[in-house]
């Protein structure tokens, strides 16, 4: 923080700077379109080094004419043929597999947006924050799964991890240059999901088409499960405590519904900053991509008069139980973070496909949560991607055996 | 704004800094008394150098046994005897009058609090800042009746000017190290003071005793009178203006009853940050005693589990026309602060002194301002206080032919 105010002269244009150039991995999901929404609307500060997808050959060809990237990679590789017929007549390079991943990754740019979901996203992000590429990092698994590596992986690689998360970036901003020794508490809010007011004897019944209607935000229906049964902001604070580098008793959740406050932060004197915006996506992303100077961007202003009342709550972690698992999880340290993740995809797969129900999913969980206790913390990608296996497996072989519910 | 997140430590001890020199302007008011809580609690980190009061002995005389000064100084000319008897046994060294005052402001000392309230405090703090301390500033009128000069002389002088009003604090902490130019606009709330939700026919009979009974903070008269009629807000309004530097048009108002949300910045790509606290004066006043490092105090935390709900409205300009004109005061600039702030004093000791109604208040001090209008800036401090007894003498004039209501 400046201690040094000086009048400053009436709003001038953004400060000149370089055009920048970014590469987007995940780019056909939510934050990845979103991503594109911004880099879109400044086109006069960005380009595009590359575009990657999964699969997703429509989605990535639109963008890539949108925003005429480079290179076009998508990670399937029987998709090769596919996505160079959707990209004929844009002149934009293209290339399928791990191969060509790697060589979108290893495309020379300035920032790299990590918003592949899942462990799938824990290669290519860890290599492209390998290559000293200022990082802003959507990928919930490089944090919660191989946390202490990664971040101890970009501290020594001097690459600046920025959080995209509206609750994490929201912390970031919140935070600003005060060190991690002068916060008492971070405080990640959580909306509470669609079932927060629901009596406990009723969460037994709740259907994939209910959990899926998330009251605040539009995701894909992995994370509008883990937003329902607060599994979600679990993971958050395992994030939360590797990118600010604060123990698990230093960070709670505060059920906030209106999702208006997306993180506070207490300090040692008493004094609480507060990270705020509408539910748009383009707004922390738009944040990372623009440091160390703040964008100009159309996205829509908070209007706390007309929002009217805020309101607050502590979880319920009786109800939802997969928010105690996490913190279990952050307090064990070593793989259980892992553990629990690689636990909840397959549980959340399962209550998806219709073969648990909801209040099985944390059983599940909980289940392979103990038989791994004690697990090492993985000391590389390879290593939780390894823990990551067992658990899945674990998982998979409990709910064959008919013992999740 | 760090852009490097690197994992820190578990909390550690306080960072060993050396021990601050701290004078106190105003020692026995609100915020003086506040400042002696803090210092008390942590006499590790400061000594006190001089405390300055106006006429309370009593008050101050208490204050130097706690706190064990080098120097008391008392601004009433007729009560030097009296101090020294107060202090007797102490061994503390006293004065009184303007160069007893001065005396006081020449000891060297590393901080500054100028807590001096009203018209009183422009010279001493004034000449506290230009002997180049860091100033902690509570004082209204520097900002208000002269707030381009002395924010001129601050920068020339290459002083910070922290700020201790709570609203200000939050917003200085919310902006962080961002600059002006980035920011869309400054929101200060305001409480809504004891008349809210009246219905405006009814506002006419207000007494005294109803608009001194504030629903949030204990403060002294005249301020209680300023939180009543909003005219407090439109005050706050014209310092932030100077402080941050921010045209006009960018700085608002929000009524927000739980006053837990002191100020909000919006940033030119939606973010927002806010400034969050207890409403307990020593959580600003010690942010900027330690700056650039928190304090640990042991201030009331924030509970917003507790607290539950946060409310926010438009302010009602028609209901609260004291706002409305700071705000047209704060557009027109030059001296029309200054007038406006001296009409409101003349205006607030007529309505506490049973001469004028509640909503004669804002009519005499739009007579005033009609009647000044067009007054330069004041380029000196010698300036405001000619503008400000030319206004007052106008306001005192009005009430006298009985032309204010």
């Amino acid at each position: 923080m400046s201690v040094h105010l000086q009048p400053a002269p009436a709003k001038s244009p953004e400060p000149a700077t370089g055009v920048r150039r970014v590469t987007v991995l995940g780019a056909t999901g939510s934050v990845g379109r979103s991503t594109a929404a911004v880099l879109d609307e400044r086109r006069d500060r960005f380009r595009v080094a590359a575009l990657v997808a999964g699969s997703d050959i429509d989605g990535v060809a639109r963008l890539a004419r949108q925003l005429a990237p480079e290179f076009v990679a998508v990670a399937d590789p029987s998709q090769g043929a596919a996505l160079r017929a959707a990209l004929e007549g844009t002149g934009v390079a293209s290339g399928a597999g791990a191969a060509a991943v790697n060589d979108a990754v290893a495309l020379s740019c300035d920032v790299v947006v990590g918003a592949i979901s899942g462990a799938a996203g824990l290669r290519p992000t860890h290599a492209a924050m390998q290559a000293g590429r200022v990082m802003a990092l959507a990928n919930k698994e490089c944090l919660v799964c191989a946390g202490a590596a990664f971040m101890r992986d970009a501290v020594a690689r001097g690459v600046p991890v920025l959080p995209v998360d509206s609750e994490h970036n929201a912390l970031f901003q919140a935070l600003g240059a005060e060190p991690a020794d002068r916060v008492e508490r971070m405080t990640l809010t959580a909306s509470g999901g669609p079932f927060r007011d629901w009596a406990a004897d009723a969460m037994a019944g709740i259907t994939p088409a209910q959990a899926l209607a998330h009251p605040t935000w539009a995701m894909g229906p992995k994370i509008s499960i883990d937003s329902a049964t607060l599994m979600n902001k679990g993971l958050e604070l395992i994030e939360a405590m590797h990118l600010f580098g604060l123990p698990p008793d230093r960070l709670d959740v505060l059920v906030h519904p209106q999702s208006v406050i997306h993180g506070l932060v207490t300090f040692t004197d008493g004094s609480v900053t507060a990270g705020m915006a509408s539910p748009d996506m383009r707004i922390p992303i738009g944040h990372c991509l623009g440091l160390p100077e703040r964008l100009d961007l159309s996205t829509p202003r908070l209007d706390l008069a007309r929002i009217g009342s805020l309101t607050f709550g502590a979880p319920d972690l009786e109800r939802f139980p997969a928010l105690r698992l996490a913190q279990e999880a952050m307090a064990a340290g070593g793989g259980a973070a892992a553990v629990l993740n690689a636990a909840n995809e397959v549980a959340v797969a399962a209550f998806l496909a219709g073969r648990i129900g909801f209040c099985a999913i944390p059983t599940l969980i909980a289940r392979v949560c103990e038989t791994m206790a004690g697990v090492a913390a993985p000391s590389s990608i390879d290593d939780a991607l390894e823990i990551d296996a067992e658990a899945r497996a674990r998982a998979t072989a409990a709910l064959a055996a008919g013992r999740a519910g």
